[in-house]
Formats: C-alpha cells, sequence, structure tokens
C-alpha cells in the first residue's frame, strides 16, 4: 500500500512519452475493475495531440496541465455501447435515464480510479480535473460526444516533474460512522479541523484574500453558491441534452 | 499491478473478523485519493451489528453477502460536514444542489475504489452493491443519514471463502477512443462482443430463460425499462429529500 500512502496530485510533467504498451496495460488493470452487471458503461477519449489539448484548454479554464501533460484522459459515463449491442440484437434498452447516469459513473469512476492507483504504482503521476462537470457541453463539443455518452471526470498523466509536499486530510474518525451517521457537534468540528485552520499555508491563504476564516475562502471565493447554483443548470442541460 | 489484474468479485466470506487495526489503515490508504479542493465530501457508515445488517438487507434485495459479510460499508457522499464547517466559521455553504451531488459522488467514488483496491492487495474481498441507489430511502433510514448525506454506493468485505473465475471484460480497444469519439458500426459491436456472447454460462443464460440474445436477459429480465424509470423517479425524490 506504500504508493497508496505516499501519492501526491502531479501537475508538472517531464517532456517524456508514456510508452502505449504502458499505457494500454494501464487500461487493461483499470477496466479489471467492479462495474454492474458486467455491463462497463464507460468510455475513455485519450488526448495525445497539441490541437486537441488546445480544444480542450477553455473548459478546463486553462489549467496548464491540460495543454502541458503527454496525455489527457476524458472518462465518460457511455450508456451508448450497451444500448447499442440491445438495438442490434432486438432488445430495447432502457438506460436513458438518471438511474442509468448514476451507475454509470459509479463503473465510470471505479475505473477511472484503478487507472490511477496502476499508473502511480508505475511511477505516473496524475491530476484529476474537477472542471469536467463545470463546463460539460464544452468537452461534449470538443471530444464529439454523442447522446448517452457524458464526460464525468479528467486525468492527466505523465512522468513527474515536481515533488510537492504531501497535503493534509481530515482524520479517519472524522468520516468513518459506526453503524449510523453520528452527526457533528460544534466540539467535533473545532477538533476535526483544527489540523488544517492551523497550517501555516493556510492562514497565509485566509490573510492573502482579506478573509475572517478559511472557510469563507471557500465560499466567497474557491467555490461560491452562485457559480454552483450556474453549474448546475449546466450540468441539468448537459445531461438532458446527451439523452439522459 | 498483479493484484488489480488477478482480482474477482467476493461474495463467500470466512467467518472470520477483519481486524481494526487493519481496516483502519484501509481507510487512511483510501481518504489519500484525490479529492475536489481537498474538501473530503464523503462518510463511510460501518455496520458489523447483526441488527444493522438485517435493517440494510431490505434494501439490497436480500442479498446475502449484506448479512453474511463481516463488513458492511456504506459510502455516502456528505456535503454535510463541510457545510457545518461553514455555517460554523461565519462562511455560507452553497453545497446543496445537484454540481455538488456530482462533485461528492466523485470524491465518494476515488475513496471507495482506492479501499477496495488496498483491501484486495492485503487479500481481503470485495462485492460493491449497486442496489445502494435503488433504494435510497431505505437506506437513509435505516442508517439515520440526515440532509445532504447520501448514500451512493456499499462494498461488503471479508476474507475469501471462494475461489472464482475471472469474468470477461471488453478488448480495450472496444472501449478507449483516440482524440475524438468514435461511434459504434454494428460490426464494431459483432467483434467487441463476440467472446461475451460465445462463452458457454451466457449461451446457457439465454437458453434458461427463454430468449434469443444475451441482451434480451438484460433489458427484459436484469435491467429492465419500467424498473430504470422507477428507480430514477426514486433517487431523485431522495435527492431532493436529502436537501440537493
Amino acid at each position: 500500500m506504500d504508493s497508496l500512502f505516499n501519492r501526491r496530485t502531479i501537475r508538472k510533467y517531464q517532456q517524456r512519452e508514456v510508452a502505449p504498451d504502458l499505457l494500454n496495460k494501464l487500461f487493461e488493470a483499470a477496466f479489471r475493475a467492479s462495474t454492474c452487471g458486467n455491463m462497463q458503461t464507460y468510455s475513455v477519449i485519450v488526448t495525445r495531440s497539441a490541437e486537441g489539448k488546445e480544444r480542450l484548454s477553455p473548459a478546463h479554464f486553462h489549467q496548464p496541465m491540460v495543454t502541458e501533460a503527454p496525455l489527457v484522459l476524458t472518462f465518460c459515463i457511455d450508456l451508448r455501447r450497451f444500448s447499442t449491442w440491445c438495438k442490434l440484437r432486438k432488445a430495447d434498452p432502457g438506460y436513458d435515464n438518471l438511474e442509468w447516469f448514476v451507475t454509470g459513473a459509479v463503473d465510470t469512476l471505479l475505473a477511472a480510479q484503478t487507472f490511477c492507483v496502476a499508473a502511480e504504482e508505475q511511477g505516473l503521476g496524475i491530476c484529476y480535473l474537477g472542471t469536467t462537470t463545470y463546463n460539460p457541453e464544452q468537452i461534449i463539443e470538443a471530444l464529439r460526444l454523442p447522446e448517452l455518452v457524458f464526460p464525468l471526470t479528467t486525468i492527466t498523466v505523465g512522468w513527474p516533474d515536481e515533488a510537492p509536499e504531501q497535503t493534509d486530510r481530515l482524520p479517519v474518525e472524522g468520516i468513518v460512522h459506526d453503524e449510523y451517521y453520528r452527526d457533528y457537534t460544534p466540539a467535533d468540528i473545532d477538533r476535526l479541523y483544527a489540523y488544517k485552520e492551523g497550517l501555516a499555508e493556510n492562514r497565509k491563504f485566509v490573510a492573502d484574500n482579506g478573509k475572517e476564516t478559511l472557510a469563507q475562502v471557500f465560499t466567497d471565493i474557491r467555490y461560491t453558491r452562485e457559480a454552483a447554483e450556474a453549474m448546475s443548470e449546466k450540468l441539468w442541460q448537459a445531461m438532458k441534452q446527451q439523452g439522459f
């Protein structure tokens, strides 16, 4: 489990190719992950070309990893391949709905994360781009995703060219509940977030942004309600557009 | 990567405890997975007691793994802990919407799958229960999940008491697309599904169910349109009930 414990997200990569054979092996490992009914309701779009990365870049707010990483992998929910198979086999597929969007999302993310674990075990570095669900319609267009295919997450991949510090995590006891969900008291929150709030980098983050608390940096600057509500509407429209 | 390549889903477990120290270590590894903004928007409910398993069993259609596995882990999207922290820190959290439901789902599943990879590396066996999103309201009640907490997937865990054959997977070329999504032609589908359709167990499955094609076993029996549409409606209601 060393590789799991020692991992860091990597955003800077060497200008060195990821060998096609290695990439293929990582995909083989990834696709052994659990999948509902063995239906494998996902597809992966591999972007290697400079033009392809440029097309994706605006959707990811021009984060430099997109154009600088050797590989950009867009993991998509895909109910289309399975539905096409059904239609060609005299069967009526009913997978164009919310239940299968969510089930497809589970399948897709188990494969994506298994890919990352395998890649990191081989010494590669990865970064997840949460921006994938912020601008799905731009990604749909850039990758020409047809109905019943939906971009859920993106991973940039390459050989690391940085060695960042490991980020903090909440204590395990703050995430795991015995038998029932135990709601968080103010004392629990103080205890669980004390380490994070005390970190010098976070104190600096608060000061630099002219805020009173670290939480305000999240709610007022990084992830605001206004942005989330606008993105929720766009996400819903994109789900409808793709036939879910 | 051996453990990733050799894995099988395990549904029968020895009557032998998973040591608390090992479980804790697996959670620590799992929670090192990538997480949006380092917000860790998930919680895990651990069910060990016979009563707890009985309460969950109907939601999972009485699949025997639930009552027979030493551990049942319900991985939940959790925007509540983070929102509680915000409210206690003079910040207004805007995470009660679809965008954060999906972002939380990504976080939750990366942690869940990292847990599984770590567990399997230690020799444990796991089984994902897709039924979690079929009957979310029953699970919400059984685990007393409050607003902004949503059960997304369940994993049964224990020391294996079976050694099943490995199941088939589609060829990698059937899932990975270069630069753009390449839609599937009938010839592609024939080629990609030939192995699966030719398997003796699948031929028997078709015959036993009195169907003409394997796809019809999926659409008419295992995962019907009627069931999916009813579950989609229940899922949406549960999302609303939990405040998303």
